[in-house]
């Protein structure tokens, strides 16, 4: 008994030395994070059930079945994906973070009135580095609790937003403000263009979240001369445009009067479609505008909780996307949202046009997606870092939380994705392999400090919207 | 000293004793709810910092500021406002509840397609009394957590229904539905008029917070005969009518050719007009239907979502509410939306219409607030017990927490209501009286024991879509 006990053994573990012997060493790496569903956003929009990806030095090594990604990596740090989809981060294509603090001042009002009585004036007295600072901290709480992972900013003292910005973990385009009026901090074109081509020169290589880009304002408040200057910076410093673009209807007219031209056609003339540009908004495109944007280097943001809040208009989007122009989302400022929230905006992108074309079929919930993600990514000039889960990109990814009974029952993801989940289903977030929110909980902003700081300015500004 | 002492002591209580003599007793009452805002839809839609409702036998019995309540009332039940918004709760004005179990299972198809290939062959083979208990009980979760406390049912097996509402806790307006085609349990129009008409027969005046109802389908669905036999027979029983009407374009057409006038003017011949009628979608009313909706006793339920969705279109609200017709807010079934979130729907019908109209004025937030409170209840002919906070109507109202930074800075409180407060905010549900969901938790709906039966019922429809 005892001899064949040990003769067992011994096979036993004779055996087992050859398994382990033919068994490739594991690669050790930074991360796991596993999803019950996987949504890769490769070109085949494959879903993969029980997948996983493997993170190591801030770069996505391996994507697969858990079975698969656990047969060849192993790591200390785990984030597990009961319940969950593992999807890439979202990419905010527009905004304005720090106007947070303007968040719900002024609604409902005739665009001029908005602009001319609240939003100038309270920009012109309350806009300084540490309402930029506060605020822009507070949106990228928001941001990350909500699943974005990295957006195009374009607001005023772009090197305290890439600052708060480098604190935070997200990633951002920060693009420095200019344009022919006076402005928080300048008094118009000369000093707001020379400071931006400085911060350009400054940030420019300087930090891997943050690229610096330019932003004169719009097509309506640059000249054409000072709009062909800040393209050609740009593109001697290489690094992208962002501009507003056809917003609304009153812009086109003034451009069409003023260059006997469309606003496409007049930055197209200065080179924008041969450089990275990221054009927000575009409401108002002609026919042949949609024919020069596709193909070029110019993304197109669409923001439409924006358009419809200011009464802007509603992009053709199904038109962009039918000619093959790479269309982002955007949340546009607070101002005008009133909340910095994408899962809405992809909501709202694969409902409106529906609507709109009395056609089910158009904005897809995946196009929708595609928008947030790969598309969107593509089209702010981030497209060869993020916006797909793909060895060989960056590790930014977010889980969402399928758990809630609202997502009963589950017969396809990608539907729910867009038609069910909320910002507050994302409990997850990590960028280039750093975990900013784990369990819903943001670990990157002291947000009880943040709350202090925007309370003082913000109880000054209600202190005087009280005093009209 | 001693004798100092006892007189300072005597006087101390001779002066407390004048003080509670002369305090009227306080009436004590079964609940007061706080709010740091009450939000209260009286006519001047004021809102009373650090405010109060006391409640007792399910119906409000005073409003004010909290130290007036406290002053005039005391209960052993106290709903802290800390942080919150005290409010009128939300009046989902047209849905298919137990359709959540069809949530997702097909999208972004072709109505038609949509409708033949899905919809009705799915209902045709899974609904029964088990489905609609399940799903029925599901949506009620969801709606609860959601802050809707009343709504307007329109679906198969309404006695199943009324049970399910009855267990929840929550008001509704069950209306059985009638065609003129076979449909779950029914050959045709004679077996569903009768079954409607009997289902209303047993459950009038049998529950304080059930109003049954008769829910002819549609005018393009139900033959004139039929319409007007459903309107004379709620006429008779002294119930409203529930009904689908101008939902599309095709509709439309039909109706058009068939009877030489539009839908509204089918129906008003019926006595629509005269009778308390709940009118869901109005997508596509004339000038002429909409001067006849006003001021009669006829609700237009407005639904957003799901207009957009199924490519119906955008119903002419401002239009509506210029000309004083009562406009309601519904989520439709989740089939077509895909929850059942009424705050998105506020949030819609306030940015939509601005939009489509490019005119920022329309819709304001407090005009989206009411059309889910005060006017929502009128449209559905419950504006006699709920939709505002005030002495003697119902105590269905609900607590909105603040808490989240999404709501920094708090400039105004409406347009944080409408553009940023999601359905995850509402923290407490009261109807009637009674708590159904008190610290974001549904106390009145067994939840896992709901998840179990959907389940059950959902894996079969799975392994089917999956399968073909």
């Amino acid at each position: 008994m005892t001899m064949i006990r040990l003769c067992i053994c011994s096979l036993i573990f004779s055996v087992c030395g050859q398994v382990l012997a033919d068994q490739p060493e594991k690669q050790v790496v930074d991360m796991i994070a596993y999803g019950d569903y996987v949504l890769t956003m490769q070109q085949d929009n494959q879903i993969i059930s029980d997948g996983a990806v493997a993170v190591s030095n801030g770069v996505i090594v391996g994507v697969g079945t858990a079975a698969d990604i656990d047969n060849r990596y192993t790591s200390e740090k785990k984030l597990s994906g009961k319940n969950k989809v593992l999807m890439p981060g979202l990419v905010n294509g527009h905004t304005h973070a720090a106007m947070v603090l303007f968040r719900g001042m002024a609604d409902d009002l005739p665009l001029m009135t908005w602009l001319q009585d609240y939003i100038f004036p309270m920009e012109g007295q309350y806009v300084d580095e540490a309402l930029v600072d506060a605020g822009t901290r507070l949106a990228c709480w928001e941001m990350i609790r909500g699943g974005i992972t990295s957006f195009v900013d374009m607001y005023f003292y772009p090197d305290v937003i890439a600052g708060a910005v480098a604190d935070c973990g997200l990633r951002a385009v920060v693009a420095a403000p200019m344009i022919d009026f006076p402005s928080p901090g300048f008094e118009g074109w000369d000093d707001s263009f020379k400071a931006g081509v400085e911060f350009a020169e400054r940030w420019k290589g300087r930090h891997p979240r943050i690229t610096p880009a330019l932003a004169p304002h719009a097509p309506y408040t640059v000249s054409k001369v000072h709009l062909g200057a800040a393209f050609k910076a740009a593109r001697e410093l290489g690094i992208p445009v962002s501009i507003h673009v056809a917003e609304d209807r009153a812009e086109v007219d003034v451009i069409t009067e003023k260059y006997g031209k469309s606003s496409v056609e007049l930055l197209a003339g200065l080179g924008m479609l041969e450089q990275r540009t990221i054009a927000a908004h575009v409401v108002w495109p002609t026919d042949a505008d949609i024919a020069a944007l596709a193909g070029s280097k110019t993304g197109a943001v669409h923001n439409p909780t924006s358009n419809l809040k200011t009464g802007a208009g509603i992009a053709p989007v199904p038109k962009m996307l039918a000619a093959g122009v790479n269309v982002g989302l955007g949340t546009d400022g607070a101002a005008s949202n009133n909340d910095l929230d994408l899962w809405q905006e992809m909501r709202l992108a694969a409902l409106l046009h529906k609507g709109v074309s009395k056609d089910p079929t158009l904005v897809s919930a995946i196009e929708a997606l595609d928008m947030a993600t790969r598309m969107g990514a593509r089209a702010v000039g981030l497209g060869d870092k993020v916006g797909v889960l793909e060895a060989g990109l960056r590790a930014d990814m977010i889980q969402v939380s399928l758990a809630s009974p609202r997502f009963d029952p589950l017969y396809n993801v990608v539907s729910h994705l867009v038609y069910v989940a909320k910002s507050g289903d994302v409990v997850t977030s990590v960028v280039d392999g750093h975990v900013l929110m784990e369990n819903g909980k943001v670990e990157t902003v002291d947000i009880n400090a943040v709350r202090v700081d925007t309370r003082e300015i913000s109880s000054k500004i209600k202190a005087d919207l009280e005093n009209r």
